[in-house]
């Protein structure tokens, strides 16, 4: 575990980060930050990625060990490096020496974290070991699959609270991902000529990311066929007519997450039927960033995409009808059938392992609605809240070819017009948008996304 | 998933393992793919990787599956996509396609399993919701941090002695690994002198093998610091005097590994003393290989490495008295703390999910001794088994600053002469070698490791 030279102030940063929380929660609260999943064998597990609520509060990614917050004061328990450890990692800091960094009131050994636990809150952590280990030291189930119950939903509402508004150490955080994100596509772009395969796109923008010393904040998405919408393969040929769609975002050290979109063309121009659709995707992007401001409600973000998508989708005679009864009836779902994007933070949907806890207004639950249901965030806006605008338009078979959909919607799409674009199987445009008190920051905005700039950028 | 184009054989290969294996059992046999392993939230998961041993009998590597082998028949459990996996992930081939790629005598969905299970032994996966998943259709706990119990056992050794030397359709995929492992550390070694970090150096070489659509087969580690045997950390300045040590391997689709170490001066060119020690590693890895023949114990590949180490330093005069005597009270270890390999194949430490069952022939249990308790592999050498050799040399603080060692040890090192090789602190050295009927052949010899070439390729 190193410790960063950047973290003069992270102890008085985690400070008022529990002052927070102890006004809010009057029970001891247990963070634990758990330990590495084993891949094919124990010895030979993932990269260790820390519980971000721990992260939130303990600073330091400390594989196996946990705290406990009460009144504003700090308890580190983590257990020194053995001998052995030592042989195997080299020297590593103490637990004081750890302590001291993030301001921390009081260091123990882990195995006196039992004595420590009673009326203990917690949130359950994803690695099968540590949430074992917290189930039966609290002595009930503690599962990261299931919402959190009783007196932990208490806790989870609490920290949502806190952490749905970034401070300033989470936004120096969060803007060196930005910057690595935003470069990490720049030599994407710049790659591709030379490219054969997805593959090696997705090789040259990771290469940035390992470069400096930052992980990938999601498992990339790299392909020809945008339409497929969370594609993980990357075998296809690229050929020159194709449009290339790379959803890529770095993480920090700490955990802090970039996540951006780009689509281009693998030859570096875009035909004239993909320059139109690319268009009106970009046109919604920058209508929902327009928007963004205090007090505006990111549902209302999102159905404006859509009014957006379905004016253009008719300029272009691929709809036909009144874009507002267009969206009304879910008909830019077909085309469009995600959300406008997301919370973003310490992970890359922030706090999704609390379900839609964060994510949705205390007392609003999904709609079922075709055009809603995939929405992530539904609150209105506050200063501080990082979102992700990410627009797309995408013709998915699966959607395009279903006997059911294409009878409700068989008036309002011309299927003839819409046959023209048939090289345009998937667009997507994101950025990462911080709420500001005048309106918003785009902290990805060093990425160019009009088309023009786009084809230079792909160069040839 | 991907149906892969060079499957034709997959079937009759697939079919001839699980004839060996109906030769060993008489008892009918389920193994289970695994599922995705959660990073920070659920659907955010670590990439798929699965199981090993079904891996080995399935071909191709299907999540959330299982398959059922009794008497040379293979039955396929998983279940078809859903609609709404169709419109994220895309169209996916069938549980009938796979059926027929890999030669399966029938399919089931997976919900029909549990009428499957009647005297069935399996070995448990890594992920806790699929041992969740055995253990309670089983009745029985499967559990992957204990070695394999009652008639689990018998599977694990059968299985052991078949994956324990590899067929053809293995090795074409083990020598994919090693060629993109080869080609990885040459990028690795010419991006060196325009890096600053080791980070740098890193992407370099991972970059090389995600764009042949690999993965690693381990974390990698890239390090100015050798002496830290499993340094996972990437953040070091590269320094003009210092030597990189990388340890990095490739792994195919498929899931086979390899496993290169190479160690190279960051300027470019060794020094004296940096040449000296790298030549006696380089003495140690090529009298190992050419010991290398079926019937020869590995264990005394192993010691024959000690003894070239102690022979070499005896040289330099940094050990005094008699190699032989050196090795007998173990003083190689001092600076050679671990063993000289492992098997390797589809794990990159092959099959040690088992514990030491594949690694230590039956009856033969880890040495206590300070010079052998590491060693993972003791066994006779068969052809077909793919080992690695890579002896090293290293300055490890833990141990030579330890006082009982320095007091044990006292007489033998001429501790003086030590310090003048102080910009030695680690040198590793490792190929992947298949034994052969005639003696070896090794998979990793495209990749130059004599002083000179390793300096051409780092360039400058």
């Amino acid at each position: 575990m190193l410790i960063p030279q950047t973290s003069t102030s992270l102890a008085d940063c985690l400070r008022l980060r529990r002052q927070k929380l102890a006004n809010l929660i009057k029970f001891p609260v247990i963070l634990w930050s758990g330990t590495n999943s084993p891949r094919n064998f124990p010895a030979n597990p993932f990269p260790f990625r820390a519980n971000s609520h721990f992260l939130y509060f303990a600073g330091l990614p400390l594989p196996n060990a946990a705290i406990r917050l009460e009144g504003g004061k700090l308890e580190l328990f983590m257990d020194d490096p053995s001998p052995s450890s030592t042989l195997w990692h080299g020297e590593m800091p103490t637990r004081n020496e750890i302590a001291q960094k993030i301001g921390a009131d009081v260091a123990r050994p882990m195995t006196e974290l039992e004595s420590w636990i009673e009326d203990a809150v917690t949130l359950a952590v994803q690695d099968a070991a540590t949430w074992t280990q917290q189930s039966q030291l609290l002595n009930r189930w503690v599962l990261p699959q299931s919402p959190p119950q009783g007196i932990d939903l208490d806790l989870a509402k609490a920290i949502a609270s806190i952490r749905l508004t970034h401070d300033e150490a989470a936004l120096t955080e969060l803007r060196k991902a930005a910057a690595v994100t935003v470069e990490a596509h720049k030599v994407g772009m710049a790659a591709t000529p030379q490219a054969k395969l997805e593959a090696e796109v997705r090789a040259a923008m990771e290469g940035v990311i390992i470069a400096h010393n930052m992980t990938t904040s999601y498992n990339s998405i790299v392909t020809v066929h945008g339409e497929v919408l969370h594609n993980e393969h990357y075998h296809h040929p690229l050929q020159p007519g194709d449009l290339l769609l790379a959803d890529v975002g770095a993480e920090t050290e700490m955990g802090w997450a970039g996540d951006v979109t780009r689509t281009w063309p693998v030859s570096g121009k875009f035909s004239s039927t993909q320059r139109d659709i690319y268009n009106v995707v970009l046109a919604a992007h920058d209508a929902c960033i327009a928007k963004i401001q205090p007090g505006v409600e990111y549902e209302d973000i999102h159905l404006l995409a859509a009014t957006v998508i379905a004016e253009g989708l008719v300029e272009l005679g691929i709809f036909q009808g009144n874009p507002q009864y267009l969206v009304e009836m879910d008909a830019h779902a077909l085309f469009f059938p995600h959300g406008i994007g997301h919370l973003l933070g310490l992970d890359v949907h922030d706090m999704e392992d609390l379900g839609d806890l964060a994510g949705y207004e205390e007392g609003r639950k999904r709609s079922d609605r075709f055009g809603l249901s995939y929405l992530r965030l539904n609150r209105p806006l506050r200063p501080g809240m990082l979102v992700t605008i990410e627009p797309g338009f995408y013709q998915v078979p699966a959607i395009l070819n279903d006997a059911n959909v294409r009878s409700k919607y068989q008036n309002v799409v011309n299927w003839q017009r819409l046959s023209e674009f048939a090289d345009v199987r998937g667009i997507r445009l994101e950025d990462d948008v911080l709420v500001t008190a005048e309106g918003s920051e785009v902290l990805t905005a060093a990425l160019p996304n009009d088309a023009d700039t786009i084809e230079n950028l792909v160069g040839r």
